[in-house]
């Protein structure tokens, strides 16, 4: 049998396009002589439409996306995700489920049996877990069909009482294929191969691997699907963070040729992911001109080149906003990227504003000495003018925060905390700086300078990072093993970390819980990300 | 037997101030002739901690809470709510569970059956299910223990496969106990009535309440304790929204007078609830003043009386920021209001600033007109001089956005939705109003003027909400339905709101998400609340 795998992107509640999209595939395959055509877990509605599958309008929407695909399924099946109602007697419930569409009608449905709920996972929120998986035939091959998570027990056994392939393979099935929406992390291409690989093992069957493509706000699916033969070794790789169609003759699997698979570095796989999230977000959300505030420093410089890469730099405004603090070599170091990455871009000296609030202020604040209220001024009198220019011409405001410094609170809440979309809020400081030396792999786009001088705010004289902060290295390490690695202090000091330092940075971390509630969605590429994937009270007494 | 009901209010993660204020409750129950004391769900850790659940060392300090609170159950026997792990060996999950505490030390322990994962819950998130639950014997009385959720499926049997009490009653029990963290809504009160009720009545076993009072962040917790007889009659209703502590005899229940609970009005138990919001929120994060921009609109006008009630007028700091397009009376409206409420007050206009980025953009804006740009640089500048002042003296900033300018997105992001806590983003404006007369119930204190004038942003010349927005009247009675009543498109339009109307409506609810996702933790009092109980993609191609 034939199978094309048609690696998509879709997007969330579009069912104009994604039906469209899944409509167009069904043709291509059928043109290129697959007998079957598999599509993403939740493909007509998009991954994840989160509590719009409480409204009943749309839950009807995906029945009429699903009836209308079903149309088209003449001369070739195809296996389309997407949420069903249970409709036995008193239910209200949902399942997440793989329609099963031959002969221009829906011929099967299977639903998803484990639910993760977990990180940026909530599907117990929203569906029932299904007991029982059957596999299904047609045109003379045995489907054992599963959904995302369902194959992913192995892993972690300890995760869920049920194992539904153990079951499902006392059919004697064929082949397996399993739809996913497996978002991106740095480490999840390895997790994938590993998993899907023992998967094969243990079952003795070829299995197909089929992801979304694409970026729904912070969530980036990598693509990727996968092709493994009955004893678990890599027989096809498809594209990585594109649109991809291939087909697959299930009786060429055992004989094709052992691949390796992806061995992109960490780095190179988050320049690909924040390339795609930001092109995305843009593309489904009908803008195309972004604006951010360039300061001569590594983080809005590398967000600069990557909106560049992303939306063609024509389309990106760099403003140049100096302060009495900023120091010569910034202006210089910001001009030097906008001319290496052919972006447009304004100076707005903000020292007006500043002077402003000053005066307006003086009474209220009358013999009180400077201090981090007029360093946060400055900071917020950024936010007011690069959202004057989002607002003024359609732009979208790009957030240049990283990682660390979300971690840490080490930002203006309404100030450089501002923007729709934070590009690198899942990106440690020490990742940005590799990630400046990978953008600058083939010819230099942002400057030596900004890479080599010692970070600072310059919202005070002679300020450093440093003089708030400890070194990005250390500080790094501590953030990772903690947010990663759900390190507490205890655990955290018994490494060898310092007990100063651990209380210090945990101390922090905690307090800027309140930051972190308003920041903007941040791109996710690492296992662990600020956002919807980590969820911690505000108010709480604690720094574990 | 005596049964102490402890309602206390306690802090996420503030072990050491949960631990002493159970065991001086323990002391008072014994000292008052209690057999056995109840405390609420989780209430050595409070509720929810969230992902601090997935901390090691956040358990073990549980565990430590735990035992240490045993050593002072002698004479006395306890029933606390912790996270306890799953000891079984390859698992790693957590049983929410209630600790039975007698002679020094753990006798049993009873884990929560039902796992509410819906609005704001997530207990599958965290916690495993367990199958089976038993009654404990302490004193010749036999006790059904259950944990909030598990009595609710009464109320929606379709929610859960199981029903842990119907199994649980076979073992003759004599009478039942839930301890809860049942969040406050202005309708939670009467379902509760109701569903315990239900449960006393089929049972046919007095039922004792106990729940968790107090707001950690923004959900709030009502208190309001009972005790039911074994026909579903209630006989005891302990303190809305402060603590209590109350000893009931078992054998009194039956022949005690049945009373009828609770009837006040939503509005007023909305008041309740946003004063000890407010009030725990900067108990709890160590802050005792607030500042807010007070614009002699009833929305900062009701925001200023709330705060003055929770903190007292003295610790409260309301900031005057006219600016050129500010109506005479505006001023004179906040100034009637300061004087009544009897708070500090400050006068900062905003012209200067307004004016300093007028000149600084004029260069980039050469040519085009006024327009929402200038209109957000004005509420952008009054967020600059609200911070400032939060961050000079130490005061946090209390947001004045209602529920129904949240949903529509009728505000500016980091401009007059700026803000630490939002204390009436889920009080539609039509309730403002009615806010605002319960407020002058006894004294005038926001002035006539204020709830008579027609609502402005007063951002550009004789500006009206009324201009941009369908009347509030009308306005909210959609939200209402589409928010709260979970109404799509076609739902609204066959209930005979008219078609156009819906679509503008629904169209501005889902194009604010992303204004929304980084507004301030909004104080929860309705059944369905922007913030972690609504969760939507932001951006999605959606509006039913």
């Amino acid at each position: 049998m034939k199978v094309a795998l048609a690696q998509l992107n879709y997007h969330i509640g579009n069912f104009e396009a994604n039906t469209a999209k899944i409509i167009s595939a069904i043709a291509e395959a059928k043109t290129r002589g697959a007998d079957l055509v598999v599509f993403a877990e939740l493909a007509v509605c998009g991954y994840s439409p989160l509590d719009l599958l409480e409204n009943d309008e749309f839950i009807r929407a995906c029945d009429e996306a699903v009836a209308e695909i079903a149309g088209h399924c003449e001369g070739i099946a195809a296996i389309v995700g997407a949420p069903q109602k249970n409709a036995s007697a008193g239910a209200k419930g949902l399942y997440n489920v793989a329609y099963f569409l031959a002969d221009g009608a829906i011929r099967s449905v299977t639903r998803k049996a484990l639910l993760p709920t977990y990180d940026v996972f909530d599907e117990n929120r929203y569906f029932e877990s299904n007991a029982l998986l059957q596999t299904l035939d047609y045109q003379g091959t045995r489907i054992a069909l599963t959904i995302c998570e369902d194959l992913w027990n192995l892993d972690d056994p300890s995760l869920y009482p049920s194992t539904p392939m153990d079951t499902l393979v006392l059919e004697q099935p064929d082949i397996l294929i399993n739809i996913a929406a497996s978002p991106f992390s740095y480490r999840h291409d390895e997790d994938r191969r590993r998993v899907l690989s023992a998967n094969a093992i243990k079952y003795k069957r070829p299995l197909f691997y089929l992801n979304h493509v694409g970026a729904q706000t912070e969530i980036i699916f990598d693509g990727g699907s996968l092709v493994f033969d009955g004893t678990g070794r890599l027989k096809a790789e498809m594209a990585y963070f594109s649109e991809d169609i291939q087909i697959f003759d299930t009786e060429c699997i055992a004989s094709a040729e052992a691949i390796g698979g992806q061995q992109l570095n960490d780095i190179a796989q988050i320049h690909e992911a924040l390339v795609l999230g930001i092109r995305d977000y843009f593309n489904k959300s009908g803008f195309s001109t972004a604006v951010l505030g360039l300061s001569g420093g590594i983080d809005s410089a590398v967000v600069c080149a990557l909106a560049c890469e992303a939306l063609g730099s024509e389309n990106v405004l760099a403003v140049l906003m100096p302060s009495n603090f900023s120091s010569e070599h910034s202006i210089k170091d910001a001009l030097d990227l906008v001319a290496a990455a052919g972006c447009k871009h304004e100076i707005v000296g903000i020292a007006p504003a500043a002077a402003a609030f000053d005066s307006m202020l003086a009474n209220a604040f009358s013999g009180l000495p400077f201090n981090l209220t007029e360093e946060n001024i400055q900071a917020r009198c950024r936010g007011i003018v690069l959202m004057a220019m989002a607002n003024k011409f359609g732009h979208i405001l790009l957030n240049t925060s990283n990682k660390s410094e979300c971690a840490v609170g080490y930002g203006t809440l309404y100030g450089d905390m501002c923007g729709a979309l934070s590009v690198i809020g899942d990106v440690y400081k020490t990742q940005v700086f590799a990630l400046a030396r990978y953008l600058n792999r083939e010819q230099c786009i942002i400057p030596e300078n900004t890479i080599v001088k010692p970070p600072s705010a310059e919202l005070r004289p002679d300020q450093k990072d440093s003089d708030s902060l400890p070194d990005y290295a250390l500080l790094d390490q501590v953030l990772y093993q903690h947010i990663e690695g759900k390190m507490g202090q205890e655990a955290l000091i018994a490494a060898g970390f310092e007990a100063e330092l651990v209380h210090r940075v945990l101390a922090l971390v905690n307090r800027a819980e309140f930051k972190r509630h308003q920041a903007p969605p941040i791109l996710r590429v690492s296992p662990k990300a600020f956002g919807s994937g980590r969820r911690m009270p505000i108010v709480a007494k604690y720094s574990v």
